[in-house]
Parts: structure tokens; sequence; C-alpha cells
């Protein structure tokens, strides 16, 4: 059986994520892109990035670190960072999906090619790690806050996972099934009382527990869980307790904080385990977290994470646009949580943010071409950055530069593997209801309760706002049809496409949430227009970093002001925005706007405050400005850049 | 001869930095503060921090240390950071100070004994560390990016420099030669041609070379620092050569980056190499360097470094309140940079900033009874910290409580030795002229070329701005005294105090900069008036962080809003400054205004942006407000706290 065909034999089972429940995702093989924003970016995905992250783990003796171990040949000297292991996994799970959506021979030899060298390395007792247990390395698990072993394994058990819904039984499977085995034994109810510094052994563990319908992985899941927040990690050394959230017990916090993407990671598990558990309790735990963050610790791109220090959340309205740290897997983080509170509890909230992420912060990582990475996702970029080498490892992604490899290179592989199932985040099932929200250009083929439906999807979104949905084949009557209406689109309708010769359909007006289709017939064509020209966001006066400014947005993508795109490329600095000017949208997914240069102080030599309140604006050289998506900045090189522009009028009169 | 006597005997040279040149500061004992805003302060210092600073590290085994490596029974474990020899030696250098402003008994027996412990410890040829060189440890100058090594030793010259200054060849000194002269084989010339990762070296060998008369630690010092900037030291992972200056001649870069102590250190190094060397290119250097920086990465407070991350500068404008870094010892570098160039050029921008940070962050760091202190400095502190525990190392101060000690502890003994020598910034002799840049209630005893300058100074600055100096007696026709106008001080006035039965003499007012008296008489008596009324304070508008907000100053103090100062603590999130509001003065250092609550969006469980414009203010709840200095702030307990209000008006708005 070829990847194509399994892909169509078992649809239902082709997801990420199967929680408990009525509610499933889609599989990735029930949605097929046709180009479109998200075709393309998953066709460059596949075409470019996987080779590239393969390529660069290769030249850098990640891969080899495998060999290493397999022939008996380590020594204190081994390539990468302790956690390197993890992006090879990372790759693998995107290589799974990449193969089952394509068949692409390529990507099936390269990853069996992997599978086998993983494979040769494991130890005999299910151990499997590249960086501890072996001759000149430190001892297993000799450093659980830094050493990120189990959090290696993890993600060795989601490609796993992926591997199994997709092919069924496998070697890859089976070395996964080995390390779980070893981890419940050395961690389980009789073992070892430990955690690992870094979240993701449990989402791994219950994942797997789930498709293998083992209950040993998903209580070993719970035990990690609930021993978090009791201190039993060593501090690291100038980072607290709340660094890797063993400050608190995860059902007792009120929102999230420390390292971004390991408390996201952490609640993505704490929803997994509360689903397969039924502990309602700690699902609302995870939403009251989910709330307060969204509401408080979270950029208009849905980038979370403020701090540069410790990858970290801020504190409540500590969201400085320039230094936004904004990590690219914590957003892809972002997405595994909301996508499994979705699946728990249906709220349309999550897919919301889920869109807003997507086309803010995942879309806004790769180059072009699909090799080179922003890994921090700032939302202002003072001074244009330097185009990155592409044969140089960055050091650390400061942000303002796409960068081909990092020292700490979490990001690309995580990006690939999320492109490739892309279509997971994409629409759910529950019984005869199709529920889509996410829109891009394809065919959807999705298995209900009574049958199939299949629906032509044919939409330009986000560059236009009109989605238009035909009706293939119907299961029946039973078959409805739930659309996600953005919480941004204020003033959408849905109409039913006249058939030539009919009546034109007035349409009606949908509200934000979701617009409900119950009369499905084969051939109908519907119509959603969600309203996207281009409007002002203001941000909360309580976030200090904005105060005084305004951004515009369209449909669900930010945009942002480049210096490359105006003559001159001038300071930024200088440049407020004027909010009575009207936002001109310019059809090609961006706006064009007034922007003028903002009055000035002058005291040269003193410090820049001074008795006299100085005008934020309304000042010289009014210009018009074209204001791009944020997701394609720096796409064309070096820049500065601003999501939030000063408001052109006087600031801080009395 | 006692060290009083010591003192009374060779005044001009009591002073951490004596350049080459016309100028000179004035020597610890030529100034006795009695009480008053410093004089207390440097009392605390005396009377609790230096023991509390010894105890600290004879409890945490740093003076162990040495007896370990004096006796040959190091190993691998050894406490405190490899730099924990550094803060031993400037304690030894704040209890010179001590010793020979008060004649203390109990610090002359520290002192002598610390500086057997510390001697019994140097290798035979000179080399003095006990991190590095000895059984279980690294070898010498293995690690030069972050050993620290050379850093250690600088401290250790500045020590001596001290000791020679008030107490002539004396073992201390004889232990630094030692160490200065290994320094300069091991480096010179004919050496190995490496910098040390953290500069201080430099200093300490100028300073040593000038106490010493010995050109070629001056000679070694120009050698370190003309080596820098050009990639000799290797990497830091995840941070870039900018963190130690190593990515651009000193001579060569426009701004201050990277690592903000490292940065003013090597600044300070950088004037005492030029003017000992005759460079004005590289005093221009730095000149330069320095008013950028002043211009746009520079706080309120006078305080440098923005960011936490790697403690250090910010771009220009990126001057964010909340996670505003300051640390102190970045403050004190601050001082010590100005204070050189002041030497130097004589310009008023330099004392005027080193009033500005020694009134917000050297005055800010200590509490009130000098055991427990500030690391980092912020403007803006959302959430109350938690009361620091007595008995605990801090991990790192991220402001909010003052700590009684940290991992990295350097803070504290800065500030001891800082305030030890508060004199030696107050006032500078050229020729015939005093100079007195600092007001401070005492008496000055000052050394002209023609003869004994007495005056006593009566004052209760801050708190008031009048500051009376009476003429107690003068060496003659020819001595002349500047008195400066701070900047901020807009109509000032200096008048003659009539004798009784004399006309009043209506004075005149000074501009900011220099008002000179030539006709100094015995019994005369002047006062400067300065005006201390509480002032708004504007921010430059290009500093994102602070956008739409206003702080309140009064005199040379930054002034603060505390969450403890207000009925029920509230949340400072909601509450704007009414700008139209009168500024009303305490008459105690305070000022009382008028705050209210701000308007509120709400959009609960949504992103906090939005399609409607929210009021920044206006709103309801008016209620005095008593605004604080912030150098008090947190000294009653844990607290919010805000330097920076929004302005109470419709902010944003079109």
């Amino acid at each position: 059986m070829t990847a194509v065909q399994r892909a169509a034999a078992a649809p239902a089972g082709l997801a990420p994520v199967v929680a408990a429940g009525g509610r499933r995702g889609i599989g990735v093989g029930e949605l097929t892109l046709s180009g479109g924003f998200w075709g393309t970016r998953q066709q460059v995905n596949g075409d470019a990035t996987l080779e590239h992250c393969l390529s660069w783990m290769e030249r850098l003796g990640w891969l080899a670190n495998f060999d290493r171990v397999a022939t008996g040949t380590t020594d204190e000297c081994r390539p990468g960072w302790q956690f390197s292991d993890s992006e090879v996994y990372k790759l693998m799970e995107a290589m799974v999906w990449q193969e089952v959506r394509t068949g692409d021979p390529w990507v099936s030899r390269q990853l069996a090619a992997l599978t086998a060298r993983i494979g040769a390395a494991q130890d005999e007792d299910g151990y499997l790690n590249t960086a501890y247990g072996h001759a000149g390395q430190a001892p297993r698990y000799s450093d659980m806050s830094s050493g990120h072993e189990l959090y290696c394994t993890g993600f060795l058990l989601q490609a796993a996972v992926a591997r199994f819904r997709t092919a069924g039984p496998d070697p890859l499977v089976e070395i996964a099934r080995r390390a779980a085995d070893h981890v419940c034994r050395e961690f389980g109810p009789e073992g070892t009382v430990a955690i690992c510094g870094h979240p993701e052994i449990e989402l791994g563990l219950v994942e797997l527990g789930r498709a293998l319908d083992e209950p040993r992985y998903v209580e070993q899941a719970r035990l990690f869980l609930e021993r978090r927040g009791r201190g039993l990690l060593d501090p690291i050394p100038l980072l607290g307790p709340a660094y890797f959230q063993d400050d608190q017990p995860v059902r007792e916090a009120e929102v999230w904080r420390g390292h971004a993407v390991r408390a996201l990671y952490l609640a993505a598990a704490a929803v997994d385990v509360a689903v397969d558990t039924g502990d309602a309790e700690l699902v609302d735990a995870v939403e009251r977290q989910w709330t307060r963050t969204v509401e408080r610790r979270t950029y208009l791109t849905g980038g979370m994470g403020s701090r540069h220090q410790d990858e970290g959340f801020g504190e409540d309205w500590e969201l400085p646009a320039d230094r936004a740290y904004c990590e690219t897997c914590a957003g892809i983080a972002s997405v595994m949580v909301s996508w499994r509170l979705y699946l728990a509890t249906g709220d349309v909230r999550y897919p919301d943010l889920i869109e807003r992420t997507m086309f803010n912060i995942i879309a806004t990582s790769p180059r072009a071409d699909g090799r080179a990475f922003f890994y921090a996702n700032p939302l202002q970029q003072r001074t244009a950055g330097t185009e990155a080498d592409a044969e140089q490892v960055n050091p650390r992604a400061e942000g303002g530069l796409r960068a081909p490899w990092f020292e700490v290179s979490c990001c690309p592989t995580n990006v690939a593997r999320t492109l490739a199932a892309w279509q997971a985040y994409a629409a759910s099932v529950e019984g005869d209801t199709l529920t889509l929200m996410q829109y891009a250009t394809g065919e959807l083929r999705v298995e209900l309760d009574s049958g199939v439906l299949v629906l032509q999807v044919r939409t330009e979104y986000p560059a236009a706002g009109t989605v238009e949905l035909e009706v293939v084949q119907t299961p029946g009557p039973r078959a409805s049809l739930r659309l996600r209406v953005p919480d941004w689109a204020h003033g959408a309708t849905l109409t039913r496409v006249p058939a030539p010769g009919h009546a034109t359909d007035p349409g009606r007006v949908v509200d934000p949430g979701w617009a409900v289709l119950d009369d499905l017939r084969v051939a109908d064509v519907w119509r959603l227009d969600l309203p996207t020209a281009p409007r002002l966001t203001w941000p909360d006066p309580r976030i200090d970093g904005l105060r005084g400014t305004v951004a515009v947005e369209r449909g669900p993508v930010v945009l942002c002001l480049q210096s490359r795109d105006l003559p001159g490329a001038p300071d930024l600095t200088d440049l407020c925005l004027d909010v009575d000017a009207p936002l001109a949208d310019t059809g090609d997914g961006a706006a064009v706007t007034l922007v003028s240069a903002a009055d000035r102080p002058a005291r040269p030599g003193h410090p820049p405050y001074g008795p006299a309140e100085v005008s934020g604006g309304a000042g010289r050289g009014s210009q018009h400005a074209r204001l791009v998506p944020y997701h394609s900045w720096a796409q064309d090189g070096p820049t500065a850049m601003r999501v939030f522009l000063p408001v052109a009028t006087d600031v801080g009169s009395g």
C-alpha cells in the first residue's frame, strides 16, 4: 500500500492529535490544498525546507551523533547542543506528514534511512539519546533540569504517532514503543520521582498512548504533569523555578509564565491528559490560563513570550513591540494548546487565535524559499538587520533577519512539521457536522458519521475575503456545515450563489462565531464574504509599550511599515500615522495611508527628557506609505519595520 | 601616623583618580560631611555595609577561597562565581577610604587581616586568583572570555591605589605591584596577545601606574585597550562580540553597546589612557560615545543598560520603564566615566549626569540600614516584589526588592567603595579655583595653589534648594569659587547674604552651567538658591516605552508613585496623572498631585487589541497622590511603582 493509498484508507486517523471525545480534527488527507496562501507554503516546505533541515543536520554532525552511539565511538566532543536529537525527530514527523500527503519517494527513502540510523543508536533497554549515557558522556538523567533527554524522547514519540497513524506498525513505532516503555520503567510509579526541565515528553506519551491504546503511557504523562510545580528541579543559575513551570502545579496556575515554549507544551499536554482522564478541573485551569494570557500577555500577531532574557512571558501588559521575543516555536506551541482546547470545548475563541497565529507568526518565520527562518518575531525593528550569511549558523536570532540555521535550531523543524500537517488544524468533525475554521483553496473530502462530504473551497483568502464553498457530494440530509466567522469580521455575509437563471439571494449577515448551514445540497455554492478592508486596531491603554500608537490590520493579517518601502528608507523613529487619512486597500493584501515626520525636541548632548512637552506628530512632510503584511516583512531584504505606529497628533498634552 | 593624620598630611592625593593635567578632584579628606543626604548614607555605609559585605563573603566561603589557595588545599569544588575575588578587593578599597576618613580601628584591623589573607594566596610570580591555576582548577588564563582573572586583578590594583594614596608603601601595595608586574610580563609586548572578557584591569593599571610612577603599567593598559574590538575573544554562546566590546575598536565606536558595565569600565579606562598619553582623538571618541548614549540610551534616573538579557545597552530610544535593567554597577561605572571626562575637559554636562546618577541610582540601591541592595533599578514595578529573605542569596535581582546578597554580588561592594569615597566626586581644583559640583552639608578644606581655602557648606539639599557657603579661610585674593548650576535649575539665584545691619543683596540670576565667585572674603556668606519646586518632565517622543507619559522631578531627584502610598494599594496600571492639576511641594522632598483611573476596554477573553480607540484616562475617581523620591521606593516594603505615569487625557485620538 502506498502512502497515498494509506491516507485514503484511514483518513480519520491522520492527525497529530486524536483526542477522546466526540470531536475530531480532520486528517491531513481529508483536505487537499491547491495553491493559495497555505498550499504554496506547504509546497515550499516539502520541496525545500525538509531537504534544507536534513542537510544542515548532516553538515553539523547532529545526525552523525546517532551513528557514533551506534558504533560505540562517542567521546566528550559531541557537536550540537544536548537537545539536538529533537530536531531530527521533528524533521521525521514533518517527513511522515509530507509522505502521506504527497507520496514523495525521496521523502520515503530519507525517512527509512533516518529511522534506521536512530534505531541503531537505541540502547538495549530502550534509552535513546546521543548526548548522555555513553562513553565520554555524562550519565543518563544526570541533569534533569537542563539535560533535555525526555524532551527529545517526546518528539520521537510524536513522530512515531504520526507514523503509526499513517503507516501502522513500523520500525519507527517500535523504536518509540521501546523508548516509552523505558521512560515508564525509569520514571513510573516504582521509578525515580523526577521530571524533565523542558516539558514535551508528556505530549508524546499521551498521543502514543492514544495511538497504541496503551493507558500506561497516558498515566505516565499524568504523573509527570502532577509532579511538576513542586520544586523537583534543581534551579538553573540566574533563573527561578517559574522558568520551567516548577513553581506552581499546573492546575493551580492562573496564567502562563516563564519560558514560553515550555509553558505552552506543558499546557497542551495538560489538556491531553485532562481529556483522557476526564479531568474537567484541569481543562478549566488551562482555559483560565489561556484567557488571562490572551487578554494580557499576547501580541497582536498572536505571538507569545515578551522577554529575550529567558525566552519567557512577561508580566501582564508587558508587551513591548521592539523587544517582543515571540519565538516561532511559541507560536506553534500556542496553536497546539488552542487546538487541543478547541477539541475539548468547541469554543470559537481557539480557532480565532490559531488563525491569528498562523498568519502572523507561523507564516512569518520561513523565507519565501523555505531555506531561512525567523526565530524571534518582534513587532518593531529599529535598525535594518544584516543579510544572513547562507553558510553561517546564527548564534541567536534577535529578529531582523531570517537565518538558515541556528545554534539552538528548534524553529525550522518545528515550522516544517507544522506546515506539513497544516490541514489538521483547518477543520473538525462532530457526528454529521463538519466545522470549517481555516479557509484555504482546495478540496475537503471528509468522513462524517453518515458518509463522505466533499466540498470544493475556492478563495484567495486572506488577500480577498470571499470564500466560495461548492457542495460536491453529501452523505445525506443530516450533514451540516459550520463556518467560523472570525472575531474581526464584523458585517460578514453568507449567501447562496444562485444557480444560473435563479434569483439573487440577498444573503444574511453572520456575526463572529459560528455560521451554520444545515441544508447542503449537491452543486449548491455558498459564499462567505468576510470584510477585509484595512482597519485601524488600537491597543489596550494598559500596554505601556504601545501607548499612543495604532496598528493596521486587514482580515486576519497584521500589516506593518517597512523603511525600505519609503523613499530614501527613512528612520521609522520619525514617522507617525495619520489616523484621519483614508486607509486605501491596494487589492494585493497591502494598504496605503498617510504618514508624517514627528516634531523633535532639540537638546543635543542632554538626556532625552525635558520640561517642555513635545508634540508627537502632525508634523512635517506628509507622505503616502504602503503597509504590507507583517508575514512578508524583510522578505525582500533587511529593513527597519513597525507594526504599531505613533498616532499623528499631539500626544501627551494636558 | 594615624590614618586621619595621613589624610590631613596629603589631601591632594586622596582620590581614586588623579589624572595628568591641571585639574584634580579633591581628596576624600578635603570635604568632611556632617549629616545630610550623603553624610547619612556614608555613615550607614561605614557602620553597617562594610561589615555586612565582609560577613557574607566569610559565610559563603569567598574569603576562605584565598586560604585554600594559600594552604594548597584547592579542589574542583570552589564556592562562588569565578569572579568572587573581585568583591573582596572592592570591599578592601571601601575600607581604605573609610579608614582614612574615620580612623576606625575595626576597619584598620579588618583591612590588615584581609591584606594578609589575600597576600598569602599570591603565587610566587605575582599571579593572584582563587579560581584558576591551582590544584583541581582550570589553568590560568584558559578562559579569557569568561574567566575574569584580569578583571579581578583590576580591582586589586584599584584598592592598592587607594591604599598607596592614603598610606604610602604597604603590603597591599606590594601585592598589587607584584600582580601588575605579572600581568605586564604575561600580556606585555613580548607576552600573550590577549584581553580579558570584562574590562577593568585597564583602570587598575593606569591608576597604579600614576600612583607608583610606573609608565609600564599605563602602557600595558594602552595595549589592552588597543587590542580590544578586533575579535580576540572567543564568543560566549548566544552572545555576540559586542557583549564585551570586542566588535569595534574603542576609538572607532559611536555609542556604547553590549554589557553596560563592561562598556563603561572600558570607556573610563580609555579616558585614563588618553589623558596620560596625550591622545586627544581618544578623548573625543569617548565624549562622542557619551553624548550619543546620554541622548538616546539613558534613563531619566541616569540609569544605563536597558536589557536584562545581556545586562546591556539597548538600541537608540529603547528605554522601557518596566524592563529597565539599570544595574547599580552601571550607574557607578557611568559616574566613573563622567568624572574622568570632567577632569579631562571641564565640561559641566559630566557633573550634571553624575548628580542625576548619584541621587537616582547610587542612592537608590542600598536599603536605609545598609544591609540590602537593588541590583537592577527599573522605573516601573508592575507588581509588588516579595520581601527579601535576609538569610538568602538572591539568584538575580530582577528589581522590586533589595536583597542582602546576590549570586553575582558585584553591586553591594561597588556601592560600598563609591559611598566611602563620595567626596572625591564633589569638587575639583584647578590652580586657585575650587569648583564645587555636588552640594552637601559639611566643611571643605581644600589646598589651592596659593594656599588653603576653607568653606562651610550648609544645606538640606536636595530636600531644599538653598545652599549657603560661608568663607572660613582664604589663601588670598587669587582664590575663586565656581559653583555648578544644574541643568534643571532654571531661575537659580546667587546672593551675598548681608552681614547684620547691611543692605539686602538682590542677588543675581545664574544660568545652568558655572557661576563664578571671584571675590571670596572671610566671613562672607553666599547663598545659591536652586528652584526645587516639583516639575513635570516629558520624555522625547521617540522613546516608545514612554510615549504618552510624564514624570515628576524635584531638583535632582526623580519622583515616583508607589501603590502602597495610595488607599487600598491599587493596581497602578489603572492610574493616570492629571497634568493640569497643581503639583504641590510637600516640603519633605515629595510632591502631591491628582491621579485618576483610566477608562477600560472590555472584551474579556479576547486579545487586548480592538477596533475602538480607548481613552487613556481623564477617568474615574480622581484622587490626590503623593509622589516620593525614587531613591526611597520600596524602603518601607514591597510595592508596585511607576516613575512615568500615563497622561490623564485622551491618548491616541485622531
